[in-house]
């Protein structure tokens, strides 16, 4: 056990968990190891004995839970499940902050903010971006959004789940951070394996490589800096040389893999973009005037 | 002028560069730099001037320029300009160490370097990952490979050039490495790019996400050695999460995407990968194991 936190409120650091599937039983155990009288639920009620033997308190229902602390942090399988437990503590939520960081679509955190709002809670929307047993570790990635007021009153709470960082008062902000990193990152992982699959076609070790790859990919926010520049400008200049030049280049890549017999559908997207924005007349721009195509 | 470097040969830093595009005068203006006796060939000749007030010297022909130093760099156009090229100065080639630097696949390497074998000289291949600006600067990275002994004898030389690197015996291994690190480059930028459009369609600033994932990019490496070690193996654990839940999660990208008016094309292709995978049986494993369904 660590020291007790105070929250803002006055309130001795009591927070409430619903839901403990292996992320909210995670969050759960997180507030408990750093002293926060930690109520929790959980619509299988066998899921809370570990953490009642780890300190917490369980209640036997969602909206006795709730009203056991000032703060609401609410981890369940999807947006479903939150409209459930929701209207189930409805009558209980007034003057509570709710903290949602179930999965969901911006859209999803805008609605229940408001469904919170008229029931007189206030709303922050969260993500996770991190596994389960890494909560509580500076790089467990929490974005959150919504209430400024609410936030700032429980940062001390919030913070030591992770890296929390506040993205504005759209309660949908978190979720579109969480989804903007996470389509970056599958982007990059399959253009990675598919690196991987040329590199072990041409005999090379796949693990020696992916050692280099990790030196070059450290050059590479300059780079994205610039290229963010120029998206948000308009202006696009001959960025890794002219898409003339990098057609060709593309060409010989796409050439390279089948020779190979490693498939090219994704690489053959990226030639057809090039080739439609030569045809535009943007030859003599760079790789990231590809954006102006990436609309529907 | 900085001070000269002695080749292990005994001649005392000369070296002969044939092609003075950007990218070769370039080279040839970072070994006049470091003191280096550098003689330049270009097919029209008025390219030499500017480096022959450097301090270098121009020859007549590719002939006599290959005559003059032990070390010949390479740097033409493409394939078909170095088979000319070498064609001309197929007489004087005996007892010299090429380098070729022109961009070109595994394949012509590998052929170039029968060709200069078999007249007795040493070959060597290499590739530029960088802009002509920067040669000279650690940042720019030339792979290498080709013969061993060659390489050894003359990297004193090469090492002004950035930062290099000798990647084995096998004269096309420098060109699969450039193939493999640029594709990589290509399929991490489109994914940014695609990024950024769903990030702006929600009224997030670009460069300032773009600092974020700048951030983010650092955690990968520990990540894709996970990756790579999987894809070694054959064996894949649940890196990301089951590909069962990760498909669930696409479908709410795509899904996102498709209300903002963003394509989803290349994120549709990774949704098939990861359906055709789960029909094979395969639901309870990563995101890694997509690999095997990159072949053909």
């Amino acid at each position: 056990m660590t020291k007790k936190t105070q929250t803002t409120d006055g309130a001795a650091g009591r927070v409430t968990v619903l839901g403990l599937g292996d992320m909210g039983s995670a969050i759960a155990r997180t507030f408990v190891e750093h002293g926060f009288d930690t109520t929790v639920w959980n619509r299988t009620a066998s899921k809370s004995a570990p953490l009642v033997d780890a300190g917490a308190t369980a209640a036997e229902t969602a909206a006795e839970a709730v009203a056991a602390s000032p703060l609401v942090v609410i981890c369940l399988l999807d947006g479903t499940a939150v409209d459930e437990v929701l209207a189930a503590v409805e009558g209980a939520i007034a003057g509570k902050v709710l903290v949602n960081v179930t999965s969901g679509s911006p859209a999803q955190a805008r609605a229940c903010e408001r469904w919170a709002n008229e029931r007189g809670a206030q709303y922050i929307d969260g993500k996770v971006m991190g596994d389960p047993p890494d909560v509580g570790k500076p790089h467990v990635m929490f974005p959150f959004s919504g209430s400024r007021a609410a936030y700032e009153a429980h940062e001390p709470v919030l913070k030591v789940l992770g890296g929390i960082a506040y993205h504005g008062e759209d309660a949908g902000a978190a979720a579109v951070e969480f989804m903007a990193q996470v389509a970056m990152g599958f982007e990059l992982l399959i253009g990675f394996l598919h690196t991987l699959k040329l590199v072990r076609a041409e005999g090379v070790d796949v693990t020696e490589f992916t050692d280099r790859l990790a030196g070059t990919l450290t050059a590479y926010p300059p780079l994205l800096t610039s290229m963010a520049e120029a998206v948000k400008s308009g202006k696009y200049g001959p960025d890794l040389g002219s898409l003339d030049v990098q057609a060709a280049l593309m060409d010989d890549l796409i050439g390279h893999r089948e020779s190979l017999g490693v498939e090219t559908v994704r690489m053959r997207e990226v030639k057809r973009l090039m080739t439609r924005r030569i045809a535009d007349g943007h030859g003599d721009q760079g790789f990231s005037s590809l954006f102006e195509l990436l609309g529907k």
